[in-house]
């Protein structure tokens, strides 16, 4: 039972999460991996992601017995309806999201175990640019705010350094940061 | 009869929509936004943000009645239990909704009808990086890969041009291929 409780540590099965890595530092071509969504519009603001295969280790994971279905819209201010958080708000739960992952898997490694783990982000806007008013606006954020507060069974300084060390390994706070090339294709007809 | 069908287009109030854009040009200050997204870690890679309040047109906005709650996991593969999208699924649904609504609003304002906006969306990225494997492989996506197909009952070199118009005026497409500074800030105890 005690043995059971040191493999898995906030969740995570570090003897799998190991073994993952052994594998991976073996055959580092079974790293490449291709995430997909498919979006459709519904009415207005409101429209809906389907999430569900994707490609990893060299093969199509078919896992998930069932498809994610995640809903955005806008605000009444922003002429929608309220079907769901808008993409800005959808961009701040995906880099939330990953830091907190990382956090939490960068604590299992390094023996960390965590009780507490919350966020609150916050992305500034003038609208004036996405609305195509004024070009001196971006249309996006011109900054994000990440507030964490993390508890666990480690010094202060110990769980500074577990978030240090997620926010180093983040996917999706390195995209929001640094970019990421995207290619758009158009079929119309 | 035909005049309410005029007005709503695509599901979008083309007189609010003008409306808006009248007082902000009026009153720029107005046009000063802040999103939010609240996150909870629950265990192992789920987590959840909660997305309600935020600051609009001058004051906080309070017409949503209910938070909205999105999840996140991963699959098993990356130590998960497909508690929802991962994180870096829920950025492709970001910039897939932020894409769609933009092209949506542009088309309602250009007096073009859609019938349907379907897109996919892929991204790439070899996970040595964001393990800390192979600091030679970024964390987050290489490339993402977005196709539209748009039918409506304008010309499809109209559509073409609806679309290349919204992707020119997305917050989530500027954020995600442009890259905003995130500041991080951690209480830890």
């Amino acid at each position: 039972m005690t043995q059971v409780q040191e493999r898995v540590r906030n969740g995570v099965d570090t003897e799998q999460m190991f073994g993952t890595l052994d594998l991976l530092k073996q055959q580092p071509e079974l790293a490449k991996f291709t995430f997909r969504a498919r979006n459709r519009w519904i009415d207005g603001a409101h429209n809906r992601s389907t999430i569900q295969g994707f490609y990893a280790a060299g093969g199509e994971d078919t896992s998930r017995e069932a498809a994610f279905a995640v809903d955005a819209g806008e605000p009444a201010i922003l002429l929608g309806t309220d079907t769901g958080p808008n993409p800005a708000e959808h961009l701040l739960h995906a880099l939330a999201a990953c830091l907190t992952t990382s956090i939490v898997y960068v604590a299992a490694a390094r023996k960390v175990r965590l009780t507490s783990v919350e966020s609150v982000l916050e992305g500034d806007m003038d609208v004036q640019g996405a609305l195509g008013l004024d070009d001196r606006h971006r249309n996006g954020f011109t900054s994000i705010r990440v507030a964490f507060r993390v508890e666990g069974d480690a010094p202060a300084e110990k769980l500074r350094e577990v978030v240090a060390r997620g926010r180093a390994r983040s996917a999706v706070y390195d995209m929001v940061t640094h970019g990421v090339p995207v290619d758009v294709e158009v079929d119309a007809a």
